[in-house]
């Protein structure tokens, strides 16, 4: 099978499971591990298109629900696409909409087909299944395209995860079967929910489809993180090693640590922008609230040694004014930090796995990450 | 008197009363005449100070009275003053809390001494006079301080504006008084509502004060345009001619170019930000609303040949999407070009000054601006 993406891989951390790879697509060069900021309704909440090359973004998300439901892919199309539309001329990854499906739409009902439910805009009755998720993601025209799946809460029983998983499997076939653009790559997604037996079956039966990359969806959705973890330990190894690993919905500091020592390859995560717009920021000491009282005073950067446009040029003080204050700017402040954060943090990342030395790094990080103040 | 401003006149208008100079200040210099953006409360809204020199900004403005509310001139004066503590190093005027205790504050008792009044924020009581004003000024440490005045609302009577402009006028001699920074400049206050003997008799009274500059107070409250223009018409002879003249809280797109036109050199107004976040631009057809339907999929930008980055970047189909997805980087991208758009018809104006044909670009700016859109 011809895929429009290569993956190599540039180097292997010898103590860890930890790898450094380059993830090429038509719209260039992604250096894994990476981050991927959100742009949910085809922008990073806050942020502009040079905002987020400035912070050193390498690849976008956007989501196939949200745009579907507004402005539409059909608009987006007549745009020229969604890179065009939003101005972004980096590669993007579009979600699915299944996650999106069961988590914001309303009367949901699941058949073998796909998925009935109501807009949680207006009401209206909309169906998705596999065929209509790949229209959508084809007429967005994002690089990365993610297979359409069935997505379980936590906790669940292991015959629901095992029939989700199951139909999952079926859907991700129709998924490469409806699938037709060439310049776009469609990763797979591996479900099984909480249960080791489940995740290594999916990853097993996924890998037999031969999907250029692979998302492992249906994690960090309340679970406990050890929980995540282990699930990670038992079923990586039954994940192509030649192909991207995509964790899907991760993105607080500390996961990203330990979602690489495992040997993941791609994080998205919307903690950053949110908690941004209500002044809480990312450090490498944990979580910083801006908003408090104790930093109104606060002539310092956000974090020291950060260079990011709010550390390099504004105070704790001032940015606490401007969020107490209800200015915008505030928020776009924190944004602008939090996602420069993650992702100084991946280039950090990737320099300890290229001189081998990923664990030493990974100890240091916990040495100082107060867990206290986590996520 | 010494004063820390220069103003040097480069070039006039054969033909109208525009002017063509250069105001010098601590921080800069600054082309006149000019716009100035708004930053109420130490920011413009939605707009960062590196935004704000992209799209030419020589001078902002920030409010007396709501830093004096939040975060306090003293916290400000601990962060090294106003330009440190939002990172702002060119020039900055601050107006003298007078308006928005008229406009804003609650239980208000004006009386020789002073005005006192409740806070907007949270009922407190407060006092405000001259020599707080200058104190709250003096704190910030802007460029160029204003003079705390008595204001009036349209309609009122003769008497009413006379005991205002002379109350005024005596508060303007305890401004002087009270006045000490030596890097700051403090503008007098022409009053008297709309009588044109009291603006003239204002005008005079100011004139011997001899300020370093002129605000012209109290228009553009809602009495009717041709109203305004007929005051200035017959006071601006009285203003004196060496200084700058600010035509205070005025800004939409033909009241900067029928106030240059009677020779105003300075002005201000939240007007542009605050439609924007609205999702309403100016362009030199009149009012764009980006957000009416029928820019759906209008996929040109939101003025042809303007130059900011909203323009160059994104189409009205995108940026409506924005407004309509409640995203606030629709607000952002409508503020820049509302902002950019100002300061780029200054330049204008500015250029057919030096040429000599204003007259021929007010009357060409007529001529295509739709004023059944209009402000």
């Amino acid at each position: 099978m011809n895929h429009p993406i290569t993956f190599k891989m540039v180097a292997r951390d010898a103590k860890t499971h930890a790898r450094r790879g380059i993830l090429t697509t038509p719209h260039g060069e992604i250096q894994t591990p990476i981050f991927m900021p959100v742009g949910t309704q085809a922008t990073v909440k806050a942020m502009t298109p040079r905002e987020l090359k400035e912070i050193g973004t390498q690849i976008m998300l956007s989501n196939t629900y949200h745009l579907h439901l507004r402005p539409g892919e059909e608009l987006i199309r007549e745009a020229g696409g969604l890179h065009r539309f939003m101005s972004w001329d980096k590669p993007i990854l579009t979600d699915s909409g299944g996650f999106q499906v069961f988590s914001l739409a309303s009367l949901r009902k699941i058949r073998e087909e796909g998925v009935s439910f109501r807009s949680h805009l207006d009401g209206s009755a909309m169906f998705m299944g596999p065929e209509e998720s790949m229209a959508i993601q084809e007429a967005l025209g994002s690089d990365i395209a993610m297979a359409f799946d069935v997505c379980t809460a936590y906790p669940c029983d292991h015959q629901t995860a095992k029939d989700a998983m199951e139909r999952t499997h079926r859907w991700a076939l129709r998924c490469q079967k409806a699938h037709t653009r060439a310049d776009q790559a469609l990763f797979g997604i591996v479900q099984g929910a909480f249960f080791t037996d489940l995740r290594i079956e999916s990853a097993k039966a996924l890998a037999d489809m031969d999907f250029p990359g692979y998302g492992i969806g249906g994690l960090s959705v309340g679970e406990p993180k050890p929980m995540m973890y282990e699930i990670l330990d038992e079923m990586m190894p039954y994940m192509p090693d030649e192909k991207p690993r995509y964790l899907m919905g991760v993105g607080s500091p500390d996961c990203l640590v330990e979602g690489v020592y495992r040997g993941i390859d791609m994080f998205d995560c919307v903690l950053a922008t949110r908690i941004a717009r209500n002044g809480t920021c990312f450090t490498d000491d944990g979580r910083l609230v801006v908003r408090n009282a104790k930093y109104a005073r606060d002539f310092g950067p956000i974090e020291e040694g950060c260079d990011c446009y709010a550390c390099q040029n504004f105070s704790r003080a001032y940015i606490r004014h401007l969020l107490k204050a209800g200015e915008i700017t505030g928020g776009r402040l924190c944004t602008i930090h939090n996602l420069r954060y993650l992702l100084r943090l991946m280039e950090r990342i990737r320099k300890a796995i290229e001189e081998n030395r990923y664990e030493e790094f990974r100890n240091a990080f916990f040495a100082r990450y107060d867990m206290s103040r986590n996520f």
